[in-house]
Parts: structure tokens; C-alpha cells; sequence
């Protein structure tokens, strides 16, 4: 089989992309291991560096049906479409976060309409489709009302993938990640992006600004757990999802406190004081309105996994930055 | 003031075109009554036999930029988006109902954001939006997992409607219709038909197919009610549908055989055997997937009203058919 990652050169894409790799293998439709024959990193820009032949970059617009025509063959049975316009970024331009967060995902599931090879997608989703006057455990029932253009358009996007998936077309799966931290590299447009933030600069001995207060909840999972779910999220069974494609992944449910709190643990004082506390009431009111905590059963009984506790979450960031 | 409203020419905009003629006036952003100036009624195929110099028939593509750009002013500060493809037809033609049900609906969205004047839009949305595994009584925060491709497009355009109001650029407001009967005219391909045809056939004396059968529960409002309701939709204060812009409308909650029942009483049974039984698993399968009571206490307190009984509605139909 060959794979598909779109926003391949981004680092959950090349981390999805390695452990790919590793495995050699993959459950597809027929319920058995298939031998990954190629791994097309499709992005902006072509990844580079990469560490297996098995890999192949691929520069190109997403949005662009002749692109994705290029990438996609009858052999394209595992996709995996992580592209997106980050939060804040579809938020600062409407018509950018539209054409690169639904538009190119419709355009994806075109293709491979018309490819007629029903392959699978697992599409990265969002808690911020969530957003308003939430119940304090959100269910895969609760209603869809994004606050963020970013949410909207994944939420339209989950709604076409399941519409795709009913007709036949493809076989869709929506996993709705909770934010990725502890990400490496440096920020993002992200408004989450301070979750990552406010761990890694500090332990790479430099400023960290936290836009929001210590009672600020979020709901994460570290950057292995996320891959691990994307590939559980493609080996699912299709009917072990029935006619409700999205799921909400396990996270961890902590506030900005409590991960300074282990960070302080971790790693001292005199780390944690590299944070500068500048709430920002525009990104407070955003993060404040996604919810902090979900019933994630569901997922766990289709055999997603999320991390044990914070600590856990960080002593790994630690561990896969002294190893590079 | 202007007034803009698109599937014009069908039955539900016309009707709503005449109320709007009766009363001359509509309450606007202002807070005070406006008098309507001119409203333009746009479809397919130009509304003919109009009764009145103010009503302005246009022929066109709603899913066409240019013509939505000829028929939209800086005057028109009120739309009633009812063009659509009902669910029969988006269901047999996906692109179809992709182009009018979504893209026609972003392209009217978008033409006002570059207009810049705000305007108020009523958007008919509709129960299909919901579907598979729900609980008895539907609330406003159930999740929507639309089952046919007429309820996903429905769907997304509420998401989009809501992501437009809350970014500013129009005021919009998604009325989710319950199935309107009893329709006059002609059966449609609507996969609800039958919930005019059964009344309204064996009334003309001309026979009807029932593709459900009597235990088959659908959720009904009457064509008056529905017009009185998408004007209301309109001049609710923007503030009063927060950040929640789409509202369950009130309907009646009635089984098939209680709609024949209520027939028989009005019109005797010679009238009612002029319905042939004749279930049909497809169509069941859908309506069966449409929930038959919604919790409505909200519309209900923003100043929408359902119908008292469903002999009222037969008997409206009654007397709308014996004026005309």
C-alpha cells in the first residue's frame, strides 16, 4: 500500500511518517497487515532530511485538486490529512483558514471519489469544534458550536467526511485531538500554542510568555500518544465506528498551573521563572472557551490511549530532546 | 427596506412573499418597523402571476456569484435563503445538492460579507440535520449526525451561517424546519413528501401512496405557521439567539395512522381509501432515521408557535383549498 500524510513536513506528520516507517506495516481493508511500499510526505514545502527512501516529499498546494491528483493512486489506500491553517491563523484570515481547512479536505475526498478506491482517511479534527456554554464533561453528543473559524471549518469537514463515508465514497474516521504538547520546535500561530511554550523554552534555558492565567484548563496528549492514536485511528475496523466517524480522543485534562507545577518539580525553580505571566484577554476568552474535560469512553474502548499524568508528558519531551 | 428571497417561486416563498406584501413593514436592525420597499423573489425559473407591483420575479442560479451580486443591495438588509434541493434529489444527485444546498448558501454568505451591510438572513434549515441513534426528545445541543447528504449540507450551512454572524458579517438566523404539511400542489421529491401527498391527494379525490407505514412518526408544521415563524425568525433581536444561532422550530409530533385518522374524521372514510399502502424500505429507513419530538422551549419563549392539533392543519389546508 502506499500512504498519503498531508502536512507531511510538519512534526506530528514526519514523527507519523518514522514510527510508519518502523512498522513496515499497516492494517488496512482487509483486516490483515499490508507492506507499506511508499510514504508520500505531501506539504508547502517538500520535507527535507528525511531518514528513509521509503519516504518521498512532495511540495504542493492542498488546496489544489491537480496536486492532490498527483499524490493519490489506486494504491492510496491509507491517508492520513493533517494539513490545516492553525487556529489563530484561520481566525487573522477567513478566506485562508476556508480554503486550506475545508475546501482542501473536500477537494481530498473528491479525489478519491473519483479515484473510486474508497481508501482511508483518518482526519486530525479538533476540540475547538466544541466551544460556548459546554456541559463540564463534553460528550460525542454534545452539539457542535465552535467559536473559532478554525473549529467551524473542521467541524464542516467532519460533517462532509462522515457524508462521504456514508455514501461509499471513502472510509472516514475524525479524530478530535486535544492539544499537542509538549510540540517541539519553536511556537506556532496556534492559540494554544503556549501549552507547548510554556514547557519547552524554559527548558531550553529561554523566555516563555503565558497568555492566559494558572486557572486556565486545557486537555492535551504528548506528541508519541498522538501517533499512536492517528494509527489506531486507520487500523480501526470500519464498523466499529457505526455511523458516528468522529471520536474524541483521551487527553489529559490539567490547568497551566499544574503543568508548571511538574515542570517546577522537574526541573527546579529557577526554570519555571523563565515564564512571563501576560494574560491576553482576546486569546483567555478562546482558550476559555474550549472545554477542559470530555467522556472519552468510547475512545478508549476502541483502543485509543492517552497519557497517564503530566509529569509523564514532560519527562517524555525531556527524553526525546536529549536523544536529538 | 429590500427584500431578497431565494426558491421564490416555490410554494413556501411565495406564501411568505404575500404575508410581507400584507404587512408593508419589518422590523429590522433598527428595532422599528421598516417599510418594505421592493422584494425580489429569486429561482430557477421567474415567479409569474404575482399580485403585486412590490414583488420583483428574478430568474437565475442562486449558486452564481453574479446573479447573487445583481439581486443583493446595500438595501436588501433582509434575505430569506429557502432555495434548495430537497432531500430526494441531494440524495440521488450529490453533486446537485452540494452546489445549491452548501455552495449556493456560502456564495449568498460571501456576497454580503463583501457588500458590508450586515444583513439579516433567514436561513431554512431542517430536522434532517439529526439523525441515527437519538434520544426520544431532541434538544438544540444534540449533536448533529445528519444521515442523508441533504441533512450534512444542511448542516454545514448553519456552521458556516454561525461562523459569518459571529465573525460580523451578517446576522443570521438557522430556523430548522419541521416537515411543512400539508404543501398544496404536487408531490415533490422530498423524501417527505408523502406527508402532504396523504392528505392532500385523497382531498382532490386522486389517489396517494403512503411509502411508510402507520406507526412511521413525523414532525410536522403547517404552511401558514411556518410563514409566521420565518418572519419572526427575522425580526428577533439579534442579542436574543446569542451566540446559538439556529433554533428548533415547534412542530406537532404525529404518527402517520393519527394523520389519517384526523382525515377520516374531516372528510369520511371513502377519502381515506384512496391511500395505497405500499412501504417502501428505503424512504422508511430515512424518515425512521428523522426523530419524531424535539424539546422547543426555547423557540417557544423567542415568540415562535407550532400548530395546536393536526385536525387544525387538515383543516387549514381545507380552507386555503376552498378560496382558491
Amino acid at each position: 500500500m502506499n500512504v498519503l500524510i498531508t502536512g507531511g513536513a510538519g512534526f506530528l506528520g514526519r514523527r507519523l511518517a518514522r514510527a510508519l516507517v518502523d512498522r513496515g506495516v499497516l492494517t488496512g481493508a482487509s483486516g490483515r497487515d499490508e507492506r507499506i511500499d511508499r510514504i508520500v510526505l505531501l506539504d508547502v514545502v517538500a520535507a527535507e532530511g528525511l531518514e528513509s527512501s521509503m519516504l518521498t516529499p512532495r511540495a504542493g498546494d492542498i488546496a489544489d485538486p491537480h496536486v492532490l491528483d498527483l499524490v493519490i493512486d489506486a494504491d492510496t489506500t491509507a491517508i492520513f490529512h493533517l494539513a490545516a491553517v492553525v487556529s489563530g491563523g484561520a481566525e487573522a484570515d477567513f478566506d485562508l483558514g476556508m480554503r486550506v481547512n475545508f475546501d482542501a479536505t473536500r477537494q481530498l475526498l473528491e479525489v478519491c471519489r473519483q479515484r473510486g478506491h474508497r481508501p482511508r482517511i483518518v482526519f486530525t479534527s479538533s476540540v475547538a469544534v466544541f466551544g460556548g456554554d459546554l456541559p463540564d464533561l463534553v460528550q460525542e453528543t454534545t452539539a457542535l458550536t465552535p467559536q473559532s473559524s478554525y473549529g467551524a471549518e473542521k467541524a464542516m469537514a467532519e460533517l462532509l467526511l462522515a457524508d462521504y463515508t456514508r455514501k461509499g465514497f471513502v472510509d472516514g474516521r475524525a479524530l478530535r485531538l486535544p492539544t499537542v504538547s509538549v510540540r517541539p520546535g519553536r511556537p506556532n500561530a496556534a492559540l494554544s500554542s503556549f501549552a507547548s511554550s510554556i514547557i519547552r523554552e524554559p527548558l531550553n534555558g529561554e523566555p516563555a510568555v503565558c497568555p492566559v492565567d494558572r486557572g486556565a484548563r486545557v486537555w492535551i496528549l504528548s506528541p508519541d500518544r498522538a501517533v499512536q492514536c492517528l494509527i489506531r485511528g486507520h487500523e480501526l475496523p470500519s464498523e466499529t465506528l457505526g455511523i458516528f466517524r468522529s471520536v474524541n480522543l483521551p487527553g489529559l485534562s490539567v490547568t497551566v498551573g499544574e503543568m508548571v507545577a511538574a515542570l517546577e518539580r522537574l526541573a527546579g525553580p529557577e526554570v519555571v521563572r523563565l515564564i512571563r505571566w501576560e494574560p491576553d484577554a482576546r486569546v483567555q476568552r478562546i482558550v476559555a472557551s474550549w472545554p477542559g474535560a470530555f467522556e472519552t469512553s468510547r475512545a478508549e474502548a476502541l483502543g485509543f490511549r492517552g497519557d497517564a499524568d503530566i509529569e509523564s508528558v514532560i519527562r517524555a519531551h525531556m527524553a526525546t530532546q536529549a536523544k536529538s
